[in-house]
């Protein structure tokens, strides 16, 4: 049974736009080191839809071998069509992994009825257990009628991965399988909700963030495990402010990229370009994750704090108020050229 | 502080279409008798906007009458302009209320920046606290960071009743506000995450099924209180089926009223017509509610229960999944001429 | 039958907040003197749900009185429940009006199916000519095939207006409708389309534009009619930025009472609170709309065009891009400094 | 200049699930020889995102080859990163296409700035010319000001094909860039509007429909282009009922295919697989489109023509109102059964 935290692990590139294999390398052995369950890679994290397909096998393979059997691999395997993702499954059952994760079909909206009977054929010819990834934001909904028949139907969809952020949706789900097929593994995959979803049932979860501090998101997850509550709970509230940094203010996921890069690894350029605007503000960002770091104890990332002004920190800090007056930015350069 | 859980009355009708105010009496006394912690009259599920501003203040009369200052009342003062709201508040607060409830504004889309100044003004002006009413699915959303800047300067506004079924925003919300003002209290409006929201520091929750199963929801919140946290989340989970039931399906608030009536209330017709279809399906609804009461032992509402068929069960049991498939209905009507 | 550009006219307000009807009824006249077809009091544009019930009857018997049978009056009649409308259409009905309008539900949502035998109901009992007023932005839609059922079926329902901005909607209307009911009035409510929507067979409008400059939609009106295909679509080109401005970067309808009050009206201040900033911004937004009122030859407003510097342009311009660039604000400073 | 009507071909699979590529050059010699304008390979309707890279730079190559440069050819190469992109341009720029078709990036929610940052350095490095192609419902959107400032500063960007059903913003595309740079083409992507959208200057169409009734849409066109405005128009009306019935109750582009089939093209079975419903509810949509192409005059099509009892059809027949009622059912059922 799939529990526990799994990381989406993010993919280093080269200057050349290739993946920096050896980076990525470095990557794995860190984070099992630093006591992650599992890895997660060819997640929306790890930008599977900005690799080739070749890339993205390839991804799976050296994930696969620097892991060397340590911590179970779900591989993302998140292809456009059947004949594809059956490819993916063979390739990735040789090489050992312990499931791969399928979303629903995106770009086309498609019907719940469609979605099922795909999710059956799937399930009927994988030589690889199933995860299912719900992930509505940029693909099609797996609704949850159709996750509970399908769980309860097939053998080989041992799991769900719901990145929804809905959490009635999940507890809902919870309801709906546990009793009937209790090993059946429900992760989720909103870290904002980590603590709350274990607590009611849920099983673990494939969280960004334990890519950037997985000795935090560990932290938690023993304390939960320990029957330690309430420094679950607080260490959940402590990480609200880094999620949301490197959530918004950037595209995803250039601000867990730059949370990584503050931990000491080269991540590279990502292949969806930014603007020079944008990289000037994904400066100040990674300016104020590294003090959310330095404030977690995490020294390395001191040098890169740049605690913001006032008049910027308020635009900045907050997921749904991202807007910038023109007013305000006017009088924060006159106040400041009045000074110099 | 307004801590608890408030219960958003349901408003019944004569046949002539005006209020049952005696029916209306009785239902506070029910209540109370009940335990609820305290009264919601003219929240959503009160059917406030389909009633005259006189109608909805004579609600509240009525309510605080009957209440004779049993249990604290937060009175839903949605008014579509500042004069209306002030006139509303002005009247609610000699009556005695506790506090007003006002949501974001409704019908036109409006900008963060006029709803923060709007409460601002409001806050300055109003003669009774003021409780923001986040309900985006039905008015404009008031951001996270609006209400923390309206928390934290205005001590008029007292609390957030949230009901917009994001955990993470109400967990961002908690995390702005609570470290500067514990008193501040944070409601949740979402029945299927309540106990969630307790055990991460919510005050309490504005619950409609607290209108249908009085017993059940206080039971939830009484042991969350007494610290018994597998008996309260074990009542959750067991309200899931409730809720969906009473929610899907149907118009808003209709599943609701349905409920009510399996508990002995005369609801009458709701203001909002149903087709005859519709009316129909109500009963069908309404029957599988009477099960789950009954189920919860309920015995005044055993009598109408009637189990559904196996297809139609699984019509009606989902959220999301709720069209009805041609094939189904053939082979149900085939069957059932079969046996005939 | 309704046909041709009827005008959904703003609401002027004295200091005090009361309406301005002095101003209003100045503006009536004004506006049937310049030709309009028809007028269409309590619209969205007239802000009929930030008045009380009792100042929107007021409203229509205002604009009754002054217009002296100059104009058919389509009269907005959108209450909250049956009964409150059908008091409504009474009440215009015996001031003369010659039909009333009336959206779908708004702040619940509500089935195609209760929309649907809500207005069967409303066109059995109503005593004045129905128009279906189909605004999605705001409201319940009333989907096509509801609206084609209501057109058969119904007598008492004579037309909709469409404000959905979706042509091939409007389309399909027409086609469902027109070949078997062809004085089943289809009027337009999105401006930046009227003229294609004539030209394609519907029937007018409800063109808040034509409130500020009814000269030039009614020139674009009898240009279509006198075959002037060209010249006509060459106005509604020329509206576009006229629109634009007015539609965007601000709270609507503020846009439209600052168009309005450069041609010479009090409109006093909208109900709807305006923070400092946005009454800042309100003012940038005013100075354009006078220059492209000068522009289009209205004098009167000249003197309050002011042309905005190159960037700050850009930043108005558009109405889906309305971010404001640090870079720009930053260059903008640095020119004003060295200017000065 | 790219003007007229592209036809974006279907994609015919063979029993083994590859491409039938002699089905396919069948196709192509048909379309040309029916009179369509241009070739669209690699559009949404031809499934571009359902087969690998490989395939879909085969199926560049095969019409390319099969066209024998008798039309021009726009080809799609929407892939996921700049160097896909790229590879696809320079192969597609080898054979000798017009231009390439590119999305804005799907999956993931990107700014408006990374999207304008990213179209500069394809429009930088392209050996090709290209067409921006706006789809918002399955991609994210290429916004005005974006598409204006992107046509306005890069030559190699010659022209914007929009299939967002927005009239309003086809309006504004127009105003924005045609008096600067008139040879920029603005085709529309939404069938039911092409007339209007030529009527107000656009320059044509990627028309879906196209493929199936090339001679009924280059009519259209031609009597535009001959100022047959009248009949033109008609046409339009005409094609709707037979753009619904594609468009409406299975997923897209299962009609298209089930059109396609009815005029003697052997498609095979999609990638995206449905349901045993699914097939069954395709059948009746088939017949039907079978009907209306009959009564078009494609005799071919006759014979799987089924007209469906009254009751079936009101839910079939419209695009927002596909839900099936029970008692309509039933009652069917009912009937049926009472004859028999």
């Amino acid at each position: 049974m799939i529990q526990g935290i799994f990381t989406p692990n993010l993919v280093p590139f080269k200057p050349d736009g290739s993946i920096n294999e050896e980076e990525l390398r470095r990557m794995v052995n860190w984070l099992i080191e630093k006591g992650i369950t599992g890895l997660y890679p060819n997640g929306s994290t790890g930008e599977f839809i900005r690799l080739s397909f070749e890339e993205r096998k390839r991804v799976i393979r050296v994930v696969v071998e620097e892991n060397r059997g340590r911590v179970p691999i779900l591989a993302g395997a998140a292809e456009t069509n059947l004949a594809m993702i059956l490819e993916a499954c063979r390739a990735y059952a040789d090489l050992g992994c312990t499931a791969v994760s399928v979303t629903g079909p995106y770009y086309y909206k498609v019907s719940q009825d469609s979605i099922e009977h795909f999710f059956r054929e799937l399930a009927r010819l994988s030589p690889i257990d199933i995860v299912l990834y719900n992930i509505p934001q940029f693909s099609n909904e797996i609704s949850v009628p159709v996750v509970t028949r399908l769980a309860l139907d097939c053998p080989r969809i041992v799991g769900i991965k719901d990145s929804s952020r809905d959490f009635p949706r999940f507890l809902n789900t919870l309801h709906a399988i546990k009793p009937q097929r209790p090993e059946f593994s429900c992760l989720i995959g909103c870290e904002e909700i980590l603590f709350p979803s274990l607590q009611m049932g849920g099983d673990g979860g494939t969280i960004a963030t334990s890519g950037v501090v997985p000795e935090v998101v560990m932290k938690l997850y023993r304390q939960f495990l320990a029957g330690n509550l309430a420094e679950a709970q607080r260490i959940q509230f402590k990480l609200l402010d880094l999620i949301n940094a490197m959530l918004y203010g950037t595209n995803f996921p250039e601000g867990f990229r730059a949370g990584m890069s503050l931990r000491g690894f080269n991540l590279g350029t990502t292949r969806q370009l930014l603007s020079p605007r944008e990289k000037s503000d994904l400066e100040d960002i990674r300016a104020k994750i590294a003090c959310i770091l330095a404030d977690c104890g995490f020294s390395e990332a001191a040098g890169a704090c740049r605690r913001p002004a006032a008049a910027s920190k308020g635009a900045l800090a907050t997921p749904t108020d991202l807007t910038v007056s023109v007013d305000d930015v006017v009088k924060d350069v006159m106040a400041k050229l009045r000074q110099a």
